[in-house]
């Protein structure tokens, strides 16, 4: 059982020869979800050896370049290679048009079924949700209608001990009832508790992604106590007027909206191509929230590891 | 006054790693003309140092993504840098719509203007010409409606000797009459004849672009004696099926068309991502056509040097 995290782009605006915009990969349990997905980003896969096949759900949370131009590429480079399995995009229910325009114009009839699920920005929705993961969106505040995302990892209520599964020789078909708090009783109908049998199951696994967005308290009830935050920080707080005009968060906005939701951890991106490093940023944000890390182009963050 | 081709990206299909599509940069005495955008065409042009704002003019050939998804991210990219002359864009009307899609979707109005114009693609016609050159299009023959382009230098009938132009004195204002055949009178009203003054002004370039199109007679008279072509090779000639199927072109059928047109040299590119080298695919079209040379990404030709 583990989630990871991979940074394919983190830049804002403009891609470079060595920044990508941004786009990141989910594996939630080998279970591959990518969320935005910027011009270059099915190179940048290739990069990091992920295979395409392996993406059943895409998720884009706006309509600005730097966050959904390199996703026609990727439909078509799947197309190209000979998919078969569905894929799923959620996004503002334009892009729907904007990828069957493209797909009409090269008169390309996809060779797998594409779903699309439109996202309607003003309201918070659960996209998909099965025993173990439930993936929910609620509205950001940009310059355009944008969304952001919650990956929940769902746990039983209790964890089951190993070794007591050995002990008294417990079935399988047995273990989901314990876990879900069930007494079990052994060949010879001795009772045993299920408190002794397990343990509490805490520490379920969350990642938040809030891509551009500025400055919104209305965040902190959808994100409390997530393992990790994804925030944008465009720009130092010397600049919160230039954030607040362009719609944008300041390092500092990121790290009150992350402390004020109690997360565990922050990472911040999108910074602004004025600077050239992301150290400033990142010493300014930890003035206010202290476990931050900086979404690094080709960083992989193991879940298991914070 | 040189003309200078960089190919930007030659590749089929699919971008990876170290190969990008079709996208070739085309310098005429210092105006920039792009041909063909597929996607990473805004970072390839950093990569070989081409300042974005130096392009006024892009020909697009087709509508199938390896030859256009760049060209949004562009035109996006040239918008946040503050472009404020204008840019020309020659494509299937369709593009047009494509174009508008996302920049409505991004409510962007971008800050220059920017001039569409459609290719019919059954035509052929004269897309842009002035005294010094003339750029025209003429339908391929692909899947889908495509275009190549003819880019043409223009030159005056006769060269002026320079060592006449101060034997003689020659007041500039004389020069352009003498460069179309005039004789010069001196102080003394002496006449110099034309013959003495000029010399034939032969050599002048032109480079055709044949992006995606199967093996195709009628091109000959529209590209005959080109200083270079470039016509795209998918296949060996063992998969002349497979290229009929397609679309596409041959080795062997690229260096039939180069021979009959008479051009001075042959650039192929656009090989099936099959093959791993291009050597063969090299070795297999010089049996027809010997002055042939790969498309290399990376590669700048200095028309002075064919």
């Amino acid at each position: 059982m583990s989630y990871k995290l991979t940074v394919l782009g983190s830049s804002s605006a403009i891609p470079t020869v060595d920044k990508n915009p941004t786009a990141q990969l989910l594996n939630a349990n080998e279970r591959f979800f990518l969320i935005d997905c910027a011009e270059g980003t099915q190179v940048q896969l290739r990069k990091y050896k992920i295979k395409f096949h392996k993406i059943n759900r895409i998720f884009i949370s706006h309509l600005h370049g730097d966050h959904y131009f390199g996703l026609i590429g990727l439909i078509s480079s799947m197309h190209l290679l000979g998919r078969e399995k569905e894929l799923h995009i959620y996004a503002h229910p334009k892009l729907k048009d904007i990828i069957d325009i493209q797909l009409s114009a090269a008169n390309t009839e996809l060779c797998y079924p594409l779903f699309f699920h439109p996202l309607f920005p003003e309201k918070d929705a659960v996209l998909f949700e099965d025993k173990k993961i439930k993936i929910s969106t609620f509205p950001l505040k940009h310059g355009i209608e944008c969304n952001g995302f919650l990956f929940e990892e769902k746990r039983s209520a209790r964890k089951i001990l190993k070794e007591k599964i050995k002990e008294y020789n417990i079935p399988i078909d047995k273990i989901k009832g314990i876990k879900n708090g069930l007494d079990f009783f052994t060949e010879e109908d001795v009772k045993i508790l299920n408190e002794e049998l397990t343990i509490e199951n805490t520490g379920s696994i969350s990642y938040a992604f809030c891509s551009d967005t500025k400055y919104n308290e209305d965040l902190l009830e959808k994100i409390k106590g997530a393992t990790l935050l994804y925030h944008e920080a465009t720009f130092m707080q010397d600049r919160k007027s230039r954030a607040e005009q362009t719609n944008h968060s300041t390092t500092i906005e990121a790290a009150t909206i992350a402390k004020k939701a109690n997360v565990r951890h922050l990472m911040i991106g999108h910074f602004s191509q004025r600077y050239k490093s992301s150290e400033d940023l990142l010493k300014e944000t930890k003035t206010v929230f202290k476990n931050t890390i900086v979404a690094e182009q080709g960083l992989t963050i193991n879940f298991s590891d914070l």
